[in-house]
């Protein structure tokens, strides 16, 4: 399926009324980015970008949907021709995947023509918004975890497609598994899974239907225990196994209380070695609140896919410089819409991280016009993407897990505070000269429109 | 691309231990309902079956579903072989798409072998959890715009593929158009756009602008008139246009206000017949609170596509009865796990809106075994789906936007109003011999785990 239909009816509509009217070539620049973070959140992930690429890749207009847009009136004949060639030939840059970005940093630039640029807004933003907000949760979720794993399990409680995405989005944020097969094939994150209650209702006795599971995955599967009598089905289960159970899993229930309880069974019955898994509308507070319990795993579905409490990031992509002219030589000129609370910092951006001798994060720093001047231990953060029509971004999944986890523990232990807060680093944006200058975005108020 | 592996791994290690086990083939009967409502919301809106149905017909394992299953030692071969000739040859029944529902109400029933009805759980979740929350969102807002108008315009703030199914779900909820154009491909929805900011800020002034959006769309386009200065932007749209302007759409700031500075404003120009559009993160509080102003439509964003606080409707797909053995002539028996808080009601089930004289809907009746009395103004909510295998529900999109819209009008009044309350009809849950027994879900307390 063709990526270019994922798109809101006005980019082509401007693209059309650019065309009409000489307009549509003009270089322009976009940069894909937030006002503000989530109520209290101290900083954001970056995720989407591998997926992003592959929309791009994939944003052709075929013979179907040129038919489609003419019919529908969408456009006219002058833009199906143009739009039949369509290949994005500009240049992307933005931040790797994996990395923390914070209000204003320039996640996503994206230059080229008015045309070949705006019409991947949409779909830029339903990637960039959705797949950040699934990581942001997610790495509130792995950092309460600890050295505990966390394993994805939303699918059912997200759209079809985009539980695949979110597993993907976990994974950057540090979760070990999925459950989602999809995800599991198209991005080789590992996948898991033994038996749900109606396993053990579509049995006679729960001893059948432990029997069977045990039979057809092995003495290192995960038995559920909570369908009748957990403490009953503990026995059976250490019983069947000789004590080598491999875990049990608890889905309902005080699960602090019952893990204590099931521990203390297990080890008295002998099965020291088997892991104890809860499940059941986790989230980032009910994992914090479990570290204290004897809890070996985390399967985390509905908070997790859900952005817990953030279901989307709030990115915009905004035309923040453009050709002062048709020209081929034009020079570029800032433009930035000025509304209340909402209003855009014009200009071409660099972005840099300043990090302390200790290597500690201290500030994420932009330079409008110039890059910020890195002292030596800071680390720019805008890789080349895209360089003329070419993707020169190779990083794989496993390095933005990577990136992930290491510009987390960079940051100052405060990032990783559950509590409600503000960002962790501050912004601050460096003019042409390099003096410090208004950000815009900080300490923008929230938008009441009432 | 197949709709098979949009599943969770232990649907088929299930199945794959029932198969070694010889249970797989017990005929199970799995009902997909939820226990309660988001919070302070007073009814529920059916969506996602029509996509339901072609996610079932493409279920369908090929060779290359298949050999990532085995060499990740998800399944046999025994499993492989049933899964190459995978078809579902059971019965669906449920509520039609666009009903009402309520907690405990039988959305989706599916009656089979344990394998071909189990192994469909989680993508059917995934279609109804999404589909239901964007459209019991929509229908709160629908209902508080009256006659005005709603557009869907919120792609860019939820996944791409989520996007097509929102717009789709938005619709059956009473919006006129969506923005995205896969939706209006797919499902024939009407698709509106005109331009975006970026398009004022490309040209060297706004009139630039409006001159090039006019000459492309016509005088009949909606003006955006918020980049630089409401005033100056709407004297110029009208002038351009002689005003015959179609459209204005403010996009910031406190939009009652502006509203009606605008509607003064294009009344004295003369442009009395110019309609104004509002956007930027409406919700359905924010339409209910400029009832009172001169507004024509809504574009509704982020808060639709993120079900306006409950991005997710907390269905579960439950085995409630199975036969007793494997013989083909056995009885059916009830089942259903009994944990504190996620007990499930087993036993088959019927179901019926309890309609009095007037027509205005009075309760929902849920009989268990045996079918609820129909006085004779009562209406039944199960409708043939799939009988035997075969496709038997044939309505459309449009015949979902009836439905829906036709069971909200049957609702009392209260179910309309926008506070947080209780389910706007109790469900009674009678007996096998009409008895009222208890509701397990109504009252149900929400469950803490900690």
């Amino acid at each position: 399926m063709t990526a270019a239909l994922l798109t809101d009816h006005y980019e082509l509509t401007m693209v059309q009324a650019a065309m009409d009217a000489g307009t549509a070539n003009r270089r322009s620049l976009f940069d894909l980015f937030t006002r503000r973070l989530p109520e209290g959140r101290r900083y954001g992930v970056v995720a989407g970008l591998g997926r992003a690429l592959e929309a791009i890749d994939n944003f052709r207009f075929g013979e179907e949907e040129l038919c489609f847009l003419l019919e529908r009136g969408v456009i006219r004949e002058n833009l199906a021709a143009w739009l039949a060639d369509y290949r994005f030939n500009g240049d992307i840059w933005g931040y790797a995947e994996g990395e923390i970005y914070f209000p204003g940093s320039p996640v996503l630039s994206v230059e080229g023509t008015f045309a070949e640029a705006c019409i991947l807004e949409t779909v830029l933003l339903s990637i960039y918004n959705h797949d950040s907000a699934i990581a942001a949760a997610g790495s509130r979720m792995t950092a309460m975890a600890g050295e505990r794993r966390c394993a994805e399990m939303g699918s059912r409680r997200t759209s079809e497609w985009a539980a695949v995405a979110a597993a993907r989005a976990a994974y950057i944020a540090g979760f070990a598994s999925t459950s989602n097969l999809e995800a599991g094939r198209t991005y080789s994150i590992p996948t898991i899974g033994t038996a749900a209650h109606s396993f053990t209702l579509l049995h006679d006795t729960e001893e059948d239907a432990f029997k069977a599971q045990l039979a057809a995955l092995g003495e290192d599967t995960t038995l559920l225990v909570d369908t009748y009598d957990v403490e009953a089905a503990i026995r059976k289960g250490v019983e069947l196994t000789e004590g080598r159970l491999g875990s049990i899993r608890l889905d309902s229930g005080d699960l602090a209380i019952m893990a204590r309880q099931a521990r203390d069974l297990l080890d008295d019955l002998g099965a020291t070695d088997t892991k104890i898994m809860v499940t059941s509308d986790l989230d980032e507070w009910q994992i914090a609140l479990l570290q204290g319990a004897p809890v070996d795993g985390y399967g985390v579905g509905t908070s997790l896919v859900t952005g817990s409490g953030h279901p989307t990031c709030g990115f915009v992509y905004k035309l923040v410089a453009r050709a002062a002219s048709d020209e081929p030589d034009a020079e570029w000129i800032s433009v930035g819409k000025k509304s209340k609370g909402k209003n855009t910092l014009g200009g071409r951006k660099f972005a840099m991280r300043r990090l302390g001798e200790d290597g500690r994060a201290e500030s994420e720093v932009i330079g409008l016009g110039a890059a910020p001047v890195n002292d030596g231990n800071d680390r720019d953060l805008l890789v080349p993407i895209i360089t003329d029509g070419r993707r020169v971004y190779e990083a794989s999944l496993e390095d933005a897990r990577t990136r992930h986890a290491d510009s987390l523990a960079e940051l100052p232990l405060s990032a990783r505070r559950i509590s409600k807060g503000d960002p962790a680093l501050e912004t601050i944006i460096l003019d042409e000269g390099g003096d410090v200058t208004t950000n815009p975005y900080q300490a923008a108020p929230v938008v009441t429109n009432i």
